[in-house]
């Protein structure tokens, strides 16, 4: 029998002692011993749970207790947290976390102790909630040199735009919309700003190239620039505007890592992922494209990832799964002004005829949008490639020519 | 270092040994041993092969060779490569296989020798070539009670689907342009025909069930009786026509398992699957649906697969995945006929009116469905829902009055 601390008895922490209770005998079955919820942490009082006598406001009772070989952290937030994972690691136990800033943050901290004492720590519900993306990619994957994620990595964004696209929803009324329906928080910032898919990316980017990034070291953009006339012009150049968290292997072993909104070919692979679920694109050298699909949050299915964990966590008490990466370097990550890519432009411009010529001057031949009803001074069109810094240079002669950027958007071929 | 020998230098073959040489040193890293390819099994020469030193056509060499840890199956077929096989794991070898023939026929024999031997005998590319299905069912959903499966298997029937679908090709010229292509063999049979989906399916229900489920209990049908005309329909019922392999659990504990081509909704996450793509859908009871797409053959992909599974076996010398089935039970398939279905059907019929009525006799109200320049005696539509004997017997009835059946496609939610 393994004895098994959950760490936090939110919407996930709930939802795994419901699914360790629920399949307690496939599980036992699949780890090749019984799970046993030792006990549950939490400072709030839960008497109608059925393992009510199990809770425990003290975290010491659970660090000090020799029986207990796994602990769960489902608390979110980086402290306490984090201070409570280093302890359970320092003292020989296995950590299963579905804390995505805690692993952004803390990833190869708490990957290097984990090493150190021979025990897991392990995060599947960390990105992706249920869609298996960590043991894949770690596993499946290892005979790749993967070169290239990118990943729709936030639901609430995602159900967002799925709505200013096919329903012509403006922004606020859809996020007014996900609020209600429960995707989205009462503050939404974390999620429309992108910082949820930051972490995200941080963490598939550490993974899969093996030294940490951190959220700090990424260019990040949310959607709460992209309008009603972006998706019109998008819908027109035969893409949809998704957000997407990526990172790419550069030719001198840098890697380009940035969230934001991007327009992505109807046809692509991304394209058809609609409302709030999440999918994952990973570019393999020997693979191609490979992509996991699911829901990426929700109580049930991020409880499952966890449990997952919990059962490899049962099934290498005292052996490793080699889930390691480095601290990380420097001058690792590339400027994102450096890095090549193509935009789409929205502009106003007070003389349209002299702006074209001068997009002309500056960008050469571009391919111009149109979408029905727009106003005669608002000019669109796609840039070819070049790297980043460039194009907004350029972009920058046509404002000082009295034009006005009313919206940009890299283009993305996934 | 882990000594290794690849059995077989056809596509997959010569592939594993390709993936192996090129990322040598990051698989070295990852597997946390080098791994040497001691020995390449194949009755042809390849005096170019960079290892042309190293094959021979002896198999006694590499079974008496205490030196070989880890033996990769890429031969295809039943015998010798069965055979082989169960000498390396009697001989206390790990074995890694693409072999969906050899998996499906004799899966449950191996694993329980693997089990006995205390070795491992892993197959991530016998389903999805290089889509990682196994291992994903195996762990990261561990958690789930999963309840279905259904799955693009075959890339060959979903490229010849995709050219009826979206460019009106005939059965037929899709086939000859497929083999045109090299998508589809001189003898295409066991794919148009159902055979290599249905032994995946076989795969994917033994690994989540438990139990062996075998090809001769598994209802098979090919897409060879698909018509444009078909194609056209379902398209007016707001769906595509697909060739799944699904499996699923019945209230009573049987499994329905069954391979035929079946229409699915547009919107359905199996729909937008394309071309050679290949993509499986599992749902399980937290995790909600989950999808894996990707290139589902392929001498690169599928050696990416079987790679993976080299470096699982480095990994665990003398330690076992828990991977493993039961052999078959009696009585464990529901005859398909039990099973509750509802059908899409294209009749002839010389008294159209008449016919008309003995439809709504049989089937109560039913969905008419249409389509530009059918002649005045097709029609068209879908049942509710019953056990296909059920309603079989009613179609029967129309039989008798005279109606001919040119078309029947299950209808499936996925």
């Amino acid at each position: 029998m393994i004895n098994v601390a959950v760490m936090g008895h939110g919407t996930v922490g709930s939802g795994v002692v419901e699914v360790l209770l629920k399949n307690h005998d496939s599980i036992a079955k699949k780890a090749g011993e019984e799970i046993n919820i030792k006990y549950v942490l939490d400072l709030r009082e839960f008497p109608d749970s059925p393992l009510h006598d199990r809770f425990v406001k003290d975290f010491s009772i659970i660090e000090k207790d020799p029986a207990v070989k796994v602990v769960v952290e489902c608390m979110g937030g980086l402290h306490p947290a984090y201070d409570f994972v280093k302890a359970c690691l320092l003292a020989g136990k296995s950590v299963a976390t579905s804390n995505k800033e805690l692993v952004a943050e803390k990833g190869a901290e708490l990957l290097r102790i984990a090493k150190d004492k021979n025990v897991n720590f392990l995060f599947e519900a960390s990105v992706g909630g249920g869609i298996p993306i960590i043991r894949p990619l770690n596993q499946c994957l290892a005979a790749n040199e993967v070169y290239e994620i990118a990943g729709i990595l936030n639901g609430t964004t995602n159900f967002i735009l799925s709505k200013m696209i096919h329903e012509q929803m403006s922004f606020d009324d859809a996020l007014a919309l996900a609020q209600k329906l429960g995707y989205a928080e009462r503050d939404p910032s974390a999620d429309i700003e992108g910082a949820d898919a930051c972490r995200k990316i941080c963490i598939l980017a550490s993974l899969a190239f093996g030294k940490h990034v951190y959220p700090n070291q990424v260019h990040t953009e949310g959607i709460t620039k992209i309008t009603l006339e972006d998706v019109e012009y998008a819908s027109n150049y035969g893409g949809v505007v998704k957000l997407l968290g990526r990172v790419k292997k550069l030719d001198d072993g840098r890697l380009s890592v940035m969230v934001s909104p991007a327009i992505v070919e109807r046809s692509g692979q991304l394209a058809g992922v609609e409302d709030v679920f999440n999918a994952i694109l990973v570019r393999g050298d020997a693979i191609g494209d490979v992509v996991f699909y699911g829901r990426g949050a929700g109580k049930l299915p991020t409880a499952s990832a966890v449990v997952a964990d919990v059962i490899d966590c049962a099934k290498h008490v005292n052996r490793r799964k080699l889930l390691f990466w480095e601290d990380k370097a420097e001058g690792y990550i590339a400027d994102y002004l450096e890095v090549p890519t193509r935009f789409y432009v929205r502009l106003s411009a007070q003389k349209p005829m002299e702006t074209l010529a001068a997009i002309r001057e500056e960008f050469g031949e571009v391919q111009r949008l149109s979408r029905p009803g727009a106003p005669d001074d608002e000019l669109a069109f796609v840039t070819g490639e070049g790297p980043e810094g460039e194009l907004r240079s350029k972009l920058d002669v046509l404002k000082k020519q009295g034009a006005q950027v009313l919206g940009m958007i890299r283009l993305c071929d996934y």
